[in-house]
């Protein structure tokens, strides 16, 4: 693969608005083993220098989702044992690091899930907002097991419409509402679920705009809110500043009106007081308001 | 007009998405104005029937909509009176207090905007959701005070394009987000103004989905949540209970999945404790929590 595949990759990771955070932390690592292997380079030094510069674009793609950077950080630590071996050791070094990495994320959401599985428990309506890998894991745990789920849409581009269908597939009843009746259906639901994007170093989740809202709601009509991702989406204190991610305006597929300015911003933070519970691929941490 | 005509009426009412429950309400009395005129019968008895019939019908086509109801059963008191004189005098005098009401209900909004206007006050970013009549008269009358909205689109019909569209055209400077961001452009507003379908005896607000979630950012972020509305739409304690209007699930557009039942709830309740102050067209009414 070229330099100018590699950049297209780039291009397709920064404009993805169907893969989640961790979906997306997996396509970067894929890419970067993929380079390791293959991208050209006359010396170590040069390969080792390329690789951490394609490191580095892939994390600036995405700089609300945590996971990216803290799995490419990662990867970037092991880069320098990698490069005190010949080329192609490590070459091959480098690409089965990331691979192995892209395993040990996938296990931290299937474990996410059993672990927000159990503390569900069966026959339960829950509701969630936008769509979550960890919690569509946890609904095909659930799925045999009575489980009922009401759906948001997630404006602008409706993901929740992916959600629907899946769980449709699986034979999951399912109730499908705009994003504005979200405080009419969380009294029918016995818990929220909901994925996140990242989790701050206070327990402050970075999830979809209208997380907040939901968790508002869920406390006003005293349902739990339970956050579900794995340990790779928390920030240190000392990580640097969380953005929230503004899409194209184009997306809500209004008119342009002179006077008007059309915004889009993907992500909000959802503060800690209003969490329940943070369900992570080690377990369940209830928060310190409900023991 | 036929009977037919009249029936025809009632279905354009109960079927309009565009008008709010008071233009709805003066509508229904023009209809009632022409029927007085030219409903066919043999003697007043008979003509006084048919109004009372057609007025029941008119009242029952939107049953969350409080001045429908209240406005009719006003001029269903006075039919009474009318049917005194003889048929040439009833219909007249009928139709005469049918448009009296008309004025009477529009310059009540002319009037609650007037004091929204004052105090809101020049300058100032306001929040709203949903398309009010009232709400729009008010950024009439401040459209020259720098005033800037924003609002929300409002789904499924997304209403908040029409109003986008007026206050461009009023060069009102605007921002216009899905009704997932609320919680994050709350915070950028200087008060949240909203209209009512209902206000009911205990203060409660009766509007469109999504207000509730509104109020509650609003409350966190510690920015006044105003209600707007004429007193034609407050109901009393002894009104029968209201009703949550739900509209066609084809509104959201999604196709149809089998185990997935999609809702399309319009209206939802905000709590009065949500509420920081009530405007009518006799003034402003702070909460009490805030006094």
């Amino acid at each position: 693969m070229s330099p100018a595949e590699f950049n297209q990759k780039i291009t397709e990771i920064r404009e993805d608005r169907v893969r989640g955070a961790s979906e997306l932390a997996r396509g970067c690592l894929a890419v970067l083993a993929q380079a390791a292997r293959e991208l050209p380079a006359e010396s170590v030094a040069e390969w080792q220098k390329r690789l951490l510069q394609l490191s580095a674009d892939l994390a600036e793609t995405r700089p609300s989702m945590t996971p990216v950077g803290n799995l490419l950080r990662r990867w970037n630590e092991g880069l320098a044992v990698d490069a005190r071996s010949n080329l192609p050791v490590a070459r091959r070094s480098a690409a089965g690091r990331a691979e192995g990495l892209i395993e040990r994320s996938r296990r931290a959401v299937a474990d996410c899930a059993a672990h927000a599985a159990r503390l569900l428990g069966s026959g339960r309506p829950i509701m969630t907002h936008s769509f979550s890998s960890t919690v569509l894991e946890t609904c095909r745990l659930l799925k045999d097991r009575e489980l009922r789920m009401i759906v948001t849409e997630s404006r602008p581009l409706e993901e929740g419409r992916r959600l629907a269908e899946q769980l449709s597939a699986w034979r999951v009843p399912t109730v499908y509402v705009t994003d504005a009746q979200m405080g009419l259906f969380v009294a029918e639901a016995a818990a929220v679920l909901v994925g996140a994007d990242s989790v701050l170093a206070d327990g402050a989740v970075l999830n979809k705009a209208g997380t907040y809202l939901l968790a508002l709601a869920a406390r006003e009509r005293g349902v739990p809110f339970y956050v579900c991702c794995e340990s790779f989406k928390r920030r240190a204190a000392s990580d640097p500043p969380w953005v929230l991610e503004e899409m194209a305006a184009t997306e809500l597929g209004v008119p342009l009106w002179p006077e008007v300015t059309v915004r889009n911003v993907y992500f909000e933070v959802t503060p800690a007081r209003l969490v329940s519970a943070w369900i992570d691929e080690t377990g369940v941490r209830q928060s310190r308001e409900n023991q």
